[in-house]
């Protein structure tokens, strides 16, 4: 289908997109970190796009942006369309963005159209999707599906502030978060770049997610004694580098090999690495490692764990060093996508004429939350190489346009198909 | 022999290895690190010191501290004590203070017996001994010995300055630095805590000690590519990282079996590990260490690094990773420590009755540099629990006074028996 064929504005939403990318730390794009200035700069500007578009703007408890435009029959409740516009450290212009961008155009085409929908339609921009430096990701998304906890609000950045401190400045209410929890909301949809090559090499231009793989993050600290370089006979050492870097060789060996069997999907990364003190001259004392462990199916990683215990127990013995008990950092199960509202995006997409494919999401998103308290799903558009985290990453104009096109035919099919005295929201997932 | 019998004040020593500790960033004690406002705040007590016992102090090109007692015979040359003042960060308190104080006190103790010596005396503080932030350890005793270079001194700290620049405000002359280079000493003595656990396990009350390892530290760099932690199969990874932690394993293993075959003495150490992005949802794009190795056998350092190389290039075959051609960041050649002096230090110990042994040592000291232009020899002082580098390092008052009563001796000593006439120093190193 061409672009001039297609019921939005494409060339809007991609102005969107780039003029919000412009709001970025100048020495390393594209970055807009969730809590920072620039991210209150870019929800400014967003802000100001929603209420130019009609919708009514607002924060709520949990420190998400929402725009709503009006429903004709109040009571039905809500349709939601969004991501997050906040990014990784020198991350791209797509991931999130695209998404927010997309709802707020769907949004223009129904007025442009002059479309009336029984349900209100909110654009949301969900709170820091991205972990951010207080250690949690999907905040606001947490916040909307009633997931965020006291004992979260309670983590800190290594400044010392806590996210309950961090809420409060960007607009959220931190005393009154369980406010921000979501009972009318009737179906969720968020459009993303795939940030994988399955739609490019299968030459799909839109994805249908199945499911969003479960993360956990789990952080290994290792104590040794720190030691004269020199003066330290290799026998006598407690090197907590030593186990740490061993444990790393087993987290990729393992993962190679639970990926391999193929009984789901299943990636495992070691990112993060600090060493203390650090020093060329000095015996590492202290090791911490951070592992992220993805996958569809749960029993994955339960098996994972244990291997990883197992492994970084016996590197630590041997080293001479202590290993911490694991600690899980962060743990979100996998998500469902609605058999439902997948149905309909893919009756959108026929009839747009759009090639369309299912695919699981190996990242994470807010739909992943989104999924518990409501009828939820995803489309995926392509992006250029995979590339995704990483100033490279790029999608075209018209493959976003095309996943906006599908979100805006399936809320139209949606204001009429979902049911309209369910007392519960019914959630598959 | 006790205390009182030494023919020095162990008491006024020890009192000034207590108050140089004194200053140090409040936080993290001991820390004086070189080119810091603390650093010159010590210097400048000392110079007083130096003053108060009759010394006159300069600094010379390459940024030493110097005080000297002049001596009968000028064209004698002079005998040069000392070590240095600065430390690593969270330190302790004694690693090259107790030398700088030793020789202070040395000059002291002939003052308080009137004795004059036909050479002239010098205490130096040898400017920056420890790794400093421009990269470069032994700057001092580098530029005394005429291997302070030009490169050397473009070397930057993180901020950007110069190590050249960095040298004329601590008040050398960076472009005068080949005056640094001396031909007037005509011995060189140095007085240092073990920083290990031979003398304390044998129950020796000073070390002699026979050369000092040489230190060659190489840097290898590992590029990969970054990707998404979630959406980056496991098979079409480039992780940095898992080639980086199979190396520092290889680095490991191949450290024990050279120290294993005890044909010198040997270690290696990965103590610097720096990851990019290093963010839990990100495959490492780069992975940078830095291994620190010391041997008193050349050979040895070249067996391993080959050793290395085919490993480390092997490992980033594996992990589909770039490995960068291996840095050499320094590379002192191990030096021997001067028959002679050895010998006339093994008298002065069993005139004064000390325990005293032989023993190679592990670290790296200003010696090794000073040993290229004269005869030098080190003294070493047990250290509780060999411990070094951190804030618990600890020498006994009386461990200290001994070793600086036996360079004491040996000053005396060598007053009379070096050579009259020499127009070159010997070196036998």
């Amino acid at each position: 289908m061409a672009a001039a064929d297609l019921p939005l504005d494409a060339d809007r939403l991609w102005t969107d997109i780039m003029a919000l990318a412009e709001i970025t730390e100048s020495d390393r794009p594209y970055t807009r970190r969730s809590f920072s200035p620039l991210f209150l700069e870019g929800r400014a500007w967003l802000a100001r796009r929603f209420e130019d578009a009609g919708l009514t703007a607002r924060i709520d408890a949990a420190g998400n942006l929402i725009g709503q435009r009006k429903g004709n029959k109040p009571e039905r409740g809500v349709i939601a369309v969004g991501s997050h516009s906040d990014t990784v450290p020198s991350g791209g212009r797509f991931d999130g963005i695209a998404g927010v961008a997309a709802g707020l155009e769907v949004a223009r085409a129904l007025s442009d159209a002059n479309e009336q929908l029984d349900h209100a339609l909110e654009v949301v921009d969900f709170l820091a999707e991205e972990p951010s430096e207080y250690g949690l990701s999907c905040v606001g998304s947490r916040g909307m599906s009633g997931m965020l906890t006291s004992q979260m609000l309670d983590m800190r950045e290594p400044g010392g502030e806590t996210l309950r401190e961090a809420l409060r400045r960007v607009g959220g209410n931190p005393d009154r978060v369980a406010d921000a929890r979501r009972a009318d909301v009737k179906a969720f949809l968020e459009l993303h770049i795939e940030q994988g090559v399955v739609l490019e090499s299968q030459s799909l231009q839109v994805g249908i997610v199945t499911g969003i793989v479960g993360i956990r993050r789990v952080e290994i600290t290792f104590d040794g004694a720190a030691a004269h370089a020199g003066t330290t006979p290799m026998p006598l050492r407690r090197d907590a580098l030593v186990a740490a870097a061993n444990t790393i060789v087993s987290v990729r060996q393992m993962a190679e090999r639970l990926a391999a069997e193929s009984a789901g999907y299943f990636v495992a990364t070691v990112g993060v690495v600090n060493v203390e003190p650090n020093a060329s001259n000095v015996v590492p004392a202290r090791c911490r490692i951070v592992i992220d462990i993805r996958t569809t199916e749960p029993r994955l990683t339960e098996r994972f764990m244990e291997a990883v215990s197992r492994e970084s127990e016996r590197h630590a013995a041997a080293a001479h060093v202590r290993r911490a008990p694991l600690v899980i950092l962060s743990d979100g199960p996998p998500a469902i996508c609605d058999p439902g509202l997948r149905a309909t995006l893919g009756r959108s997409a026929e009839k747009l004429k759009l090639r369309a494919g299912d695919l699981a999401s190996g990242a994470g998103h807010d739909t992943a939350f989104m999924a518990r308290i409501c009828p939820s799903a995803m489309v995926f558009v392509p992006c250029r190489n995979g590339k995704s985290h990483t100033p490279e990453e790029w999608a075209d104009k018209h493959a976003i346009a095309e996943g906006a096109a599908v979100i805006l035919d399936a809320v139209k099919s949606l204001d009429q198909s979902l049911p309209r005295n369910a007392r519960e929201n019914r959630v598959t997932a």
